[in-house]
This record gives C-alpha cells, sequence and structure tokens, in this order.
C-alpha cells in the first residue's frame, strides 16, 4: 500500500540543518517531498515571486525521500511544489525547522509560516516548527518526540479549514511542558544600523531588539520564556469581526 | 500650529501613479512623508530585508511634502521611516493606492498590506487603498471621495490597537456603496507558466486563476464583484481561538 505524502519546505534552504532533522522525523510518518529555497531566505513573509522566472531542480531522490532546490521563496516553493513537483496531494504541509523563533507577529515576516499558510490555502493540514537559536548547528535532539506528539496528533484529528499551526520551541536542554497559546503583541525597536557608504550614502542594515510588553503565561512568547512548547493555532482570515461590527456605526 | 503628520508607502514604488494620487489627498489632511520602493515590489507581503543593507534617499521636497525612494521591501520603508527618516510621529500610516486587488486571501501576498500591518505593529492607525486595476495609467479619480471619507473617520475615530482597515475599490465607472466586509476565503490555481531555459532546464512564471468559491455578498471579494468599496478590518493577531479552546482536548 503506498504511504501518505508528507510535503516539506522551509526558508533556511534546503541544506540547513533543521529541515534534515525534520524530514528524517516525518519519514516516519510516510513519503517525503521538500522543495525547499536554494539558500537562505529568512523574513520573506508570505511573498511571491513575480518580477523573474523561479527554477526547480531536483537535489536528491532516494525510496521515500525527494529532495528538490528553488530559486523562489517559501511560499513559490509551495506553488511550484503543488503544480509542477508533486504527483499526488500530500496529506500534510510542514515548514521548519526554522532556524529562530517564529513567535508573537514575528509570524508575519516569517518565510517558514509562509509555507504553511500558503498550504493552508491549499486545503491541507499544515504545522510549522521553529526553534529559538540562529545556530546553523543549533540542537534540535529535543524537538524531535514533540514534533511526533503534534504530527501524529495532526494526522489522526485533521485541522479546520483555513487553520494551521505555529510551533515554536524554546532552546532550553528540557521542555517545561506544551502549551496550546495565543500570538502574542510585541514591537521591534532600534532595528536598523545605518553605515556610511564608500561613495557616499548611508546604507542600514535591518537589526533591532523585540520587546513583548506582555506578561500572560498563555501567549506564545512568554510561554517560550518559561520554558514551554507554544502552539499558537493561527487562521488565514485575520479579518477583525469585532471592529467589522462596530464599523456599521460610521459615518461611511 | 503644526499639522498633523502622515506617512505614505506602496509596493509599486514612489513613482507609481497610485501613490501620487494617494499624495495628494492625503496633503489635505497634513503634512506628507513617504517612503517607498525605489521600484515595483509587489507581492512582497510582510517581507524584510536581511540579507543585504538597504539604501533611502530624497526625490523631492516641497511646503508639506517629502517623498523618499528606499531599495527594501514595503515593510522596510516603514521600519527605515520610523527609524531614520521621520522627525516626528504620524498620526497615520497610509499604504497605496495599489494598482491591483488586495482583496479576500491576497491580503497576506501584498506589499501594500504589509506596510499597514507594520504600521499598525507600531501602534499608528493605518489604512490600505486597493484598485482593482493593473492598469499603471488606471483611473482613480472614483476612489478620492472615498478615501477622503475614510481617512476622515479614521483620524476622527482611530482604530483599535492591532487592527487596521483594508480598502478595495472595484473598477467600474460607479460605486453601489461602500460595505464593511469580512475576508473572503479563495484559492490561486493554475500558478505557473513553464518554459524551457535555453540552455536547458525549466523555469516558471507565476501566474494563475483566483477563484473564490463564496458567494456571500458580506465578503470582501464578493462585494468588489457587487460593485461596492469593500473595506475589510484586519487584526495582526490572527491566533485561531476556537482551535486553541479546541485543542485542549487534544493529547499532546
Amino acid at each position: 500500500m503506498e504511504r501518505p505524502l508528507i510535503f516539506v519546505s522551509n526558508d533556511d534552504g534546503y541544506a540547513a540543518k533543521g529541515i534534515n532533522v525534520l524530514i528524517e522525523v516525518l519519514m516516519e510518518f510516510g513519503d517525503v517531498v521538500a522543495v525547499a529555497p536554494h539558500t537562505g531566505r529568512s523574513g520573506k513573509g508570505c511573498s511571491i515571486t513575480s518580477e523573474v522566472p523561479v527554477n526547480v531542480w531536483n537535489i536528491s531522490r532516494k525510496p521515500g525521500l525527494e529532495v528538490y532546490a528553488c530559486t523562489g521563496t517559501p511560499v513559490d516553493c509551495v506553488k511550484v511544489a503543488f503544480d509542477a513537483v508533486l504527483t499526488r496531494r500530500p496529506v500534510l504541509v510542514v515548514g521548519g525547522i526554522n532556524h529562530g523563533d517564529n513567535s508573537a507577529v514575528n509570524a508575519h515576516y516569517s518565510g517558514t509560516m509562509g509555507v504553511v499558510l500558503e498550504g493552508c490555502m491549499k486545503g491541507v493540514p499544515s504545522v510549522a516548527f521553529s526553534l529559538c537559536s540562529h545556530d546553523a548547528d543549533a540542537d534540535f535532539s529535543n524537538t524531535i518526540p514533540v514534533i511526533r506528539r503534534v504530527v501524529s496528533e495532526v494526522l489522526q484529528r485533521g485541522l479546520p479549514t483555513g487553520s494551521c499551526l505555529n510551533v515554536n520551541f524554546p532552546d532550553v536542554p528540557s521542555y517545561a511542558g506544551i502549551k496550546v497559546c495565543r500570538q502574542a503583541c510585541g514591537e521591534w525597536t532600534n532595528e536598523w544600523e545605518g553605515h556610511n557608504h564608500p561613495r557616499g550614502g548611508k546604507w542600514y542594515w535591518l537589526t533591532g531588539e523585540f520587546s513583548c510588553s506582555e506578561s500572560d503565561p498563555d501567549c506564545d512568547r512568554i510561554a517560550l520564556d518559561n520554558g514551554y512548547v507554544a502552539i499558537t493555532p493561527t487562521k488565514i482570515d485575520f479579518t477583525d469581526y469585532a471592529l467589522l461590527d462596530a464599523m456599521k456605526q460610521w459615518n461611511l
């Protein structure tokens, strides 16, 4: 009998450690096809490539696993996979394991979440995994049993149409537990470092500090600070229904 | 007395017709500073630039208006403006007028919505305007009285913290009215056009058709089809609270 198909992508590129750890775990559950950026595409959010064409090519092939590289964004990888690479429909779309935190409002900037929102738009249950460490050689071993448990539950239960999961792991020796959370508020400050260009003018490198004013233990950023794995259920539909009602009183 | 400051950006670039129409209208309400991409950056969503530095430079200056170009994404434009260009805090962040539809799930891909979500994260009332026409010389004249009305209401009433507005105009000779909407579902299909590269391999251009299975007149995509201006109140927080509750029964 054919094993179910699981599609994987990320924003750190097909060669990153995180995606390769993830692929190993997911191969326990089914056949895996990965189409991932040929190089790091962090911070690409849900961006798509319309100004140039994208290329996709096979990197490796073995029983139960095919890996492709793509010159596009993480979202492009999902789109091109569904249209031109996959020969059958996946039961699951998985993003990660990202090298770096995608909790709180950072979900909007995240290419890993881009993968998962796109999978979700295509009607497939989709889960993002991220570890709060940017280290290229980060230790992902603690994440593995939790990934197994989350994937197993999602495969059994499914996810509501239009909803996906954003799972973030704290970078700690052992987890306090697993917490289902809401997305924390927060703001980036001191975001740029200005440098004079040798031929004149000023150039700015994106940097900055993320500050979260929250203290609620049930928001993802604080749960991570407290050593919990934070699972934030996330919707494609970001309509503000309360404001929608309130605006019926506006003079439009 | 100092006039209030309004910040403007877009994803079609500082030279696009849409942003220049918008600036003219907004100058009725206050001083305007625009920092916009130096060229078209459509479909960039909330992406940020971390792999290279960005440059920002002045294009023009006259009483009540300063225009800057920036090599970064739409979100970078907002970030660099707040850190390195603006000398006082704006009362409003406005994105647009986009050449093209940003309704339904397209809000996730939209650089114009990137501008507005970023303004919203910075705690400033933020509004995106988009016209359902990709024509570089589109006729924006019908949008102007509606922009005046929406801006006037937002300046008077403010917006809840963490919420912004996504305003889409149908490309029709006269509007059926203005409707406050929810974000429509929908899916892109046939997204890629494959071409053989002269030196081998296949390259794919992003294209495709957007299909919306909805018929509810109160969702933005259908409201536009019916000739209404669609205003979709949009939240930064895209937690699925119903799923959050349901997941308390999961075996995690």
